[in-house]
């Protein structure tokens, strides 16, 4: 990677959400459409003025098209100006925010509108597992094995409670603490506090994976307006610009890979971020992680060096990725409650971090915070995305 | 669009491309490694000296996996670099080079890997078809009317037919001079010259087009390392310059067009990449465009300015775009008998353009030429892309 000295900024200037969760009431363009009209409101802008957009739809199995992103951009209103979509699996939106960035960052376009949208429920949930299933490798895993994104998620928990002794309990606190400000965030899927028992006397869906370790199935979207420097602070007076960006890939296979009790690709992309952004692990106030299952959480502890390796079940255990603690992590309700509706999910992240950092966050308001992360995770860190955001005011 | 005086300029300094065909030989990811070989023995680059990819590949349906970009930069070597998908449906490998572009452009990268991929034959022909129908709105066109891209294509040609009196054998006149051209080359899918005669004979497939005026379906791939100016000067002595790029998009439905005579978004993206090349029409030395119906190529020829609106008829019968005409256009074989493997149609085009401006297309070489024009088009004109490429040599 290069980091240039003079590279164009780029800051997020709106931000909107819908609300997560089983959306009959909204079709997936419907739900792209809320999202966007939040982003827009936000900041004051029409749909005349941006430029461009770039779309993230995860899984054309899912949308039942293999053009969501076109049907998208036309019914918001964006033709004729470009657009493409970016796929990546649950890392789709981060993918997208990427593009977007870049655009901006090149010269080529000023404002830029980031959509992701994911309609997950309207096939019924062992066909949507299924689904989402079909982005491991059909030749070397998925057929031979069957395995599920759970299988995968239950042998890298296996792997590290062997490892490092990590309980199952502390598997469940991730749990309980995302449902914690799931229950205080209005758009979470999940509402509901729980406890430790609760997630313990759970349904086993993989072992040690119960229902209540794994995040739900849900529809959604979330929408972000990307600007260049100087479009941004006429714009907003409170832009929130990227300050570094990282990405990496590894196998899709998991047989593959040397170790199971962490994601290398985290590590790979954080390295590239922290790099670009000049800083350390130390200095993020307040961050959203790929938490599809409570051992994800924990990984991404370690991975993203807010603790050392192995001790991410001590990390939760001391509380200290609560509000109140030195490194609050997913105080949204994260992807285990708030909810994972694929191509939104990290844009969603993304909206979190903006609400932060600009003080917006109400009850869940992390103090002071100026600068936040998003680590957004494709099936099993196959591509992993990490990007650094930070404010002057 | 704004165009910044001091972007950085990129170069493809690399380009390999598989044959396209009935690939009954390789997988798609193997595809994919062939072309990635041969681009980087083009330049005499390792896989190591690339810094990112973006990968193509259109249609989860035929790929049967959510994520097969991520099974091709992993087989072919590029793990931990970043990576990410596009898809657009038969526009995704602009969309990767739009992508990869923007990547250099902005200083992120500095050489990025494209590459293109599709493998559409292991499935029969009528459940292909039906899979790149999925491109369609389901709710508002696929599923009411069934309709097929060669239904979508037949309301293009009647419409023209009916307005400015555009004859079937024109039409097969577009037939015959991209088998001709493909008959030269060596990776072509149809190998065969053809007569009007035999298109006019040929199956009905949607009235008026026949089955010699619609493009296979075709396995294939294509991959381009694009570089930064400085480094693409050490690379190689042949740098191919971006000179413009434009995109444009439009509804996905048909019946919310104005005209069917034409492609706006194929105006609209030719506009975009003009006025950032700073040049127009008649500056085009050779073009290789979306013909993936013969009624595609002559509305290319009107939309992107070579003609007036309604002459394209008159300018195929004329051999206007044969080799030794004023404005040679698919003097590779085209969509329609080169093939069509969706995702790296794009990049195939950009392959093209590079070998014609490299002066290294043999006998179809079109003479001293300096700027060539891509366009590559998704479904029925939903996104449309336009690249302008030169070479200061």
């Amino acid at each position: 990677m290069t980091v240039r000295a003079k590279m164009r900024r780029v800051a997020v200037v709106g931000a909107g959400i819908t609300k997560y969760g089983k959306r009959t009431d909204a079709s997936l363009k419907e739900l792209a459409f809320e999202a966007v009209k939040k982003s827009l409101m936000d900041c004051g802008l029409e749909i005349s003025d941006i430029d461009a957009s770039v779309i993230s739809v995860a899984n054309q199995y899912l949308a039942q098209q293999t053009q969501p992103g076109a049907i998208i951009n036309s019914y918001i209103g964006m033709c004729p100006k470009p657009s493409f979509t970016t796929v990546d699996a649950c890392g789709s939106g981060s993918a997208a925010i990427r593009a977007a960035w870049m655009s901006i960052a090149s010269g080529l376009h000023d404002v830029v509108l980031v959509v992701g949208a994911e309609k997950m429920t309207e096939i019924d949930t062992p066909q949507a597992i299924e689904y989402m299933g079909f982005a491991g490798d059909p030749l070397w895993e998925l057929r031979p094995t069957g395995i599920t994104d759970a299988g995968l998620y239950a042998m890298f928990a296996n792997a590290h409670m062997e490892k490092y002794g990590t309980t199952q309990e502390q598997l469940a606190l991730v749990a309980v603490k995302n449902h914690k400000y799931a229950a205080m965030n209005p758009i979470s899927h999940l509402k509901k506090e729980i406890t430790v028992e609760d997630v313990m006397k759970s349904k086993m869906v993989s072992y040690p994976l119960k229902l209540f370790d794994c995040s739900p199935i849900s529809d959604g979207a979330a929408a972000l307006i990307l600007a260049c420097e100087e479009r941004a602070k006429k714009i907003t007076e409170k832009p929130v610009y990227f300050l570094g960006l990282g990405a990496a890939t590894d196998t899709v296979t998991i047989f593959e890979r040397e170790d199971l009790t962490g994601l290398m690709a985290t590590r790979e992309a954080a390295k590239r971020a922290y790099a670009m952004a000049g800083i350390g692990p130390s200095d993020i106030d307040v961050a959203d992680v790929h938490d599809c299952f409570t051992i994800a959480e924990i990984m991404a502890y370690e991975d993203l060096g807010f603790c050392k390796k192995g001790e991410g079940g001590k990390f939760i255990e001391e509380k200290r990725s609560y509000l109140e603690g030195d490194k609050p992590v997913n105080v949204d309700g994260g992807l285990k409650a708030k909810g994972h509706p694929l191509g939104a999910t990290g844009v969603g992240m993304v909206y979190e971090i903006v609400k932060q950092l600009r003080g917006e966050a109400g009850p869940r308001q992390v103090k002071g915070a100026k600068i936040g992360l998003t680590h957004n995770v494709s099936r099993d860190g196959t591509h992993v995305f990490v990007q650094i955001l930070g404010v002057d005011f």
